[in-house]
């Protein structure tokens, strides 16, 4: 019998991986990628963009043997360092001692996996656009950039190729498939801190450096290279947005006012702000995930906005759990069935998560009364290590707990906490309180 | 000057009216339909299906002129008559003496709209296809079936091209466009009790009639040469589904069984149920609607489920809105602008209005308790007619109550009536209510 072949739309992290599990499963695979091989441009591997990379995802990479090779250039991050207007800074550890995110290069991420992928054995064809699907007969029409449209079969799709995926857009035009994509009023724009001349961090490196400003905020993650790349999420209209700020004054007084420490220490900021222009921010859901004997994953089933730092570790896990179910299932269609239907359900959680968690970052991290909430926590963590585990180390350290019994789990704390934060006095008298019996509310 | 020149997308019975209602005011237009034309193809012409136009649809062609000449052709009903599986009747008025809605025949309407808009210098362009639409430059790239794409500039471009509108779709490739399609798990097909001999009504001519069956139902709607178009909502899959029922046998039992009187009027209802495929029924809702000097109208901005009649008349309702507005505003921007802005919390009221009436329809209107309540709300309006005005009427008969009030109001007069159905013995002693009291609490 011949191997059976697979093809993959999109050779983003996503697709990389998947190519990796199912080449050493020893199907054929062949990955399309509508873009040129960011291995052949240096330009796009200069200053990229890096990625939280946390358990969830780390299960995977060390499923498919890269995790160890990914953690030597992956820079730990222990918590959150806020910056406020006057430059004084707080930190709040993620977790435990031991529990840290990490900061990785998505290029350079991309790139691993793709050289392992080809090193199994992988066909990656770039600059081949996908313009139809057909799920009846599993065949995607192919654009290659120079030659004439073509028509392939294959014995499974998946789709893996992004919030705006060529696969899904096929999908969306069948009957009875629901569909949404919803913007966020805020848009992003990257600038960046450099080392400095020695080449060290100007910043505490092993953090998550925040400027909460209530309805919007700056970011900074470190890179290998000693730079920070910084990120401010601002609204697109109103006062101040982006659309308020036009002149090169109006931009320099802004950001000079609103985080001046970082401002300092940032290369050329006013015309990167200048310049740059403000990408958008997307939550995409829909469903069926499968038709047949091609399904979506990833970004292309469930885009979600990067506030948890969970849609690289969540398309991550993804792959993982359907590797698992290619163990137990019998064909593509059950395989890609159960996926979706087991599935669905965790990436509605973390999609909804990570919406309120921008709200959190850039507006409650500044709060007393919430850094009094997340110590009352902690203690209730440090008492009940078992009972009680915080929203974010469910999330983000607990690859054993789905997205979706976090977010439940996560919604009952919250009313129980609303209760403990409203007793009088609590500011002064929380450390007397009765923790068995607020775990025992749970 | 020259006239300014709009084109409108789709020659449906919203373009149509949009075209009538715009070349009154003196613009040149131009509509674009996909198909064919339909008063050139008998076939399309036959057993149509038909709609339920009421008080807001009936406005805006009382202001193009046209209300009198349809009225004449149209079915009024007066209330629903449920048909239960005993073939048990049962009549609820739809409000009071004089308040009725009107059966019509969608073709008819829709041929009556494109010749009195072709007598206005409307100019229409049938098998015309839109290939895309380019918002800066109010350009529309246009596909004649037997000639090449052409590209052609507008002063301003209406997509009134429906639900799965192709104005929408170049719009929908935009930055920072909501989108969303949900479809229910009910679709539909349509069956048919011919006239009798005489060429009568078999069943009450002046009636909406519904065999409510708890988790589907059938209607009926009288057409003028005396026959009705029923239609079967009904789930897709499960059992009972469309799914479910796939022999002869199987469907024949089933309705015989289900829909006993019904089934006995019906002409060849077995092969219809097998020969017709079930249709889809979706909900729409995106936004914006304008980009610059393009907007989306009727189902193509807001594309609802058929349970509470409104579709057309909200369309329609749409159209002279926008008429008023032009007259208001100094340009198209601002003109659309205002439109999108006014009219999007009403779409959005009535398209959950929609998706509540079905289960209204098909499971509580045969529920005492459910006919007891409406009988308590009907004493309710008669001592109080302007303070306590039922739902059904607000949505229905009352053009100058915005859907959007009339959601509002009538979430206030369910938690008030849910309360008085709490009340013990409410089944004997409802007729000595204080109504003052609850209507004070209104």
């Amino acid at each position: 019998m011949n191997k059976q072949h697979v093809a993959i739309a999109g050779a983003g992290l996503v697709g990389s991986l998947l190519s990796i599990y199912l080449a050493k499963r020893g199907f054929q695979i062949s990955v399309f990628e509508r873009r040129p091989d960011m291995r052949k441009n240096l330009l796009d591997r200069g200053r990229s963009i890096n990625l939280a990379l946390s358990n969830r995802g780390i299960r995977a990479l060390e499923e498919v043997e890269l995790a160890e090779e990914l953690k030597k250039v992956a820079i730990p991050m222990h918590g959150r360092t806020m910056h406020n207007r006057q430059g004084q800074l707080t930190f709040q550890p993620y977790g435990k001692e031991g529990q840290y995110i990490n900061s990785v290069s998505r290029s350079n991420l991309n790139m691993v996996l793709m050289n392992k992928a080809e090193s199994l054995g992988v066909e990656f064809f770039f600059e081949h656009r996908i313009v139809s699907a057909d799920f009846d007969k599993t065949t995607l029409s192919i654009q290659p950039s120079a030659a004439n449209l073509q028509q392939l079969a294959f014995d499974a799709i998946v789709g893996a190729d992004g919030a705006f995926s060529a696969v899904r857009g096929a999908m969306q035009i069948t009957d009875r498939f629901d569909y949404a994509q919803n913007y966020i009023a805020h848009g992003y724009k990257e600038l960046h801190i450099p080392a400095d001349t020695a080449g060290n961090f100007k910043l505490e490196k092993n953090s998550l450096h925040i400027w909460p400003r209530e309805s919007f905020m700056l970011i900074a993650l470190p890179n290998p290279d000693g730079s920070f790349t910084c990120t401010l999420f601002f609204p697109f209209e109103g006062n101040p947005s982006f659309d308020s700020l036009s002149t090169k004054t109006e931009v320099e007084n802004f950001l000079k006012e609103t985080f001046s420490d970082a401002f300092a220490l940032m290369e050329s900021p006013i015309e990167s702000f200048i310049t740059n222009s403000a990408s958008s921010l997307v939550t995409v859901k829909c469903f069926p995930w499968a038709k047949n004997k091609t399904l979506l994953i990833g970004d292309a089933a469930h885009g979600i906005v990067p506030f948890y730092g969970q849609g690289m570790n969540a398309g991550f896990e993804d792959c993982r759990i359907l590797n698992e179910l290619i163990t137990t299932k019998n064909n593509w269609t059950e395989v890609f069935t159960e996926f979706q239907h087991k599935r669905k359900p965790d990436a509605d959680a973390i999609a909804d998560l990570a919406l309120d968690n921008f709200i959190e970052m850039r507006d409650l991290v500044g709060d007393p009364k919430f850094l009094l909430r997340k110590k009352i926590e902690a203690k209730l963590n440090q008492l009940f290590p078992e009972k009680w585990i915080p929203l974010y180390t469910m999330v983000t350290f607990r690859d054993d707990i789905r997205y979706s019994h976090a977010l439940a789990v996560g919604q009952k704390q919250k009313q129980i906490m609303d209760e403990v934060m409203r007793l009088p006095n609590i500011e002064t008298s929380w450390e007397q309180l009765n923790f068995e019996n607020i775990v025992s509310n749970l």
